[in-house]
């Protein structure tokens, strides 16, 4: 499939790097082009350059948002939860509409600090905002509630014996979806439900932080046992 | 141990039979003695009156929560999240002194329906509040992340394979309060750290709420696979 993957974060590199080894045709939006071309030296948290890694994924194309979308069967909304409604804007409605978004952000507000508080919650959440938002394209909601590196090679944990979420209005979207869930390595897709599910997803993340801080790893994942 | 349960609903009941079962002298707390006692027929949710479950467990006293908090060296909360602060006033601040709450509660608000959502949350809990209106007590928030038969006999579920959070400022009340967990069958009790951590397993209800509705059944826990 064309997939394209807004976000050139950790997310957005791990999405786009598994997807383009699954056989996917994936090009990354990003809000301009030339200024993301141009970071070099490691990130904030010690992470490798967008230049050097873009270097080592030549197979991927870069784009603005809404040139990335507008050639897309995808999207894969991996921009931070703070500036994913003004990214998808900027990506268009028109290049949207239609498409399956998946949207794996959340909507973490650290402007207190460390553990971040979430922006939205409880009677509304960032994926319903988003399809509020973009009302002709198919939001689900998936793979926000894990770290980057096990959202794309769950098998890593326990053989990927662990459980991911999908919320969406639209149950071919789902479908579609989950179909790549299984192709990273995912066995345990549960549907939560439409949309507004995605306010227990969303919600998880509060306890998530507070795992990894006890654990003192990210590299962790709830499994559902029933 | 002498342990008082606050709350004569399914968790009250539920956790004082259990700790009957485990060789501890349980009593429950209610607001008015004598109209606990005088609930006969099933509740709105088809359970059993009280008055029978009550005549069924006559090694359970039955006390106002003042008499059974003053007697007992653990308190455990098991009211519903809306009437936890008032009930825990009604008991008496010098009866909670130097004593582990345990704090089970759910901070729940059906006024809008079900799913409910929550009174507090995200950069508040009940658990804090509880911690705040009586400082003297040691607050441990546990076992609000699953339903009244797990907390109670994990075991009957993947043999215990699933886990469980401790929350609160007291390291001596998270060990007496992880030793109860075990002796239930508790195989996996995570230290989330102090009080302030209650947000996270409060927020978890949402999505146990959806789990729960996307699997028909509340016979679930989540594991924290690492």
């Amino acid at each position: 499939m064309k997939i394209a993957v807004l976000g050139t974060g950790t997310v957005g590199q791990a999405i786009a790097a598994r997807l383009v080894e699954l056989g996917h045709t994936v090009t990354l939006g990003t809000r301009q082009v030339e200024a993301t071309l141009a970071r070099t030296g490691p990130d904030g948290m010690g992470n490798q350059s967008f230049a050097e890694w873009s270097a080592a994924h030549a197979d991927l194309g870069v784009e603005t948002y809404a040139v990335a979308s507008a050639g897309a069967a995808v999207v894969v909304n991996a921009t931070s939860g703070a500036g994913s409604l003004e990214a998808l804007s900027t990506a268009g409605a028109e290049n949207l509409a239609g498409k399956v978004v998946i949207d794996i952000s959340n909507p973490l507000d650290f402007s207190q600090g460390f553990p971040p508080s979430l922006s939205v919650k409880d009677t509304d959440s960032l994926g319903e905002q988003i399809q509020r938002a973009f009302p002709d394209a198919k939001v689900v909601k998936t793979l926000n509630t894990m770290t980057a590196a096990l959202m794309v090679h769950p098998a890593q944990l326990a053989d990927g014996d662990h459980s991911v979420f999908v919320s969406g209005d639209d149950d071919d979207a789902k479908a579609i979806v989950t179909d790549l869930l299984h192709s990273m390595g995912h066995r345990d897709v549960i549907d939560l439900g439409d949309i507004t599910t995605a306010r227990g997803a969303e919600m998880w993340l509060p306890l998530w932080l507070r795992v990894m801080g006890a654990l003192g790893t990210p590299i962790f994942n709830v499994k559902i046992v029933r």
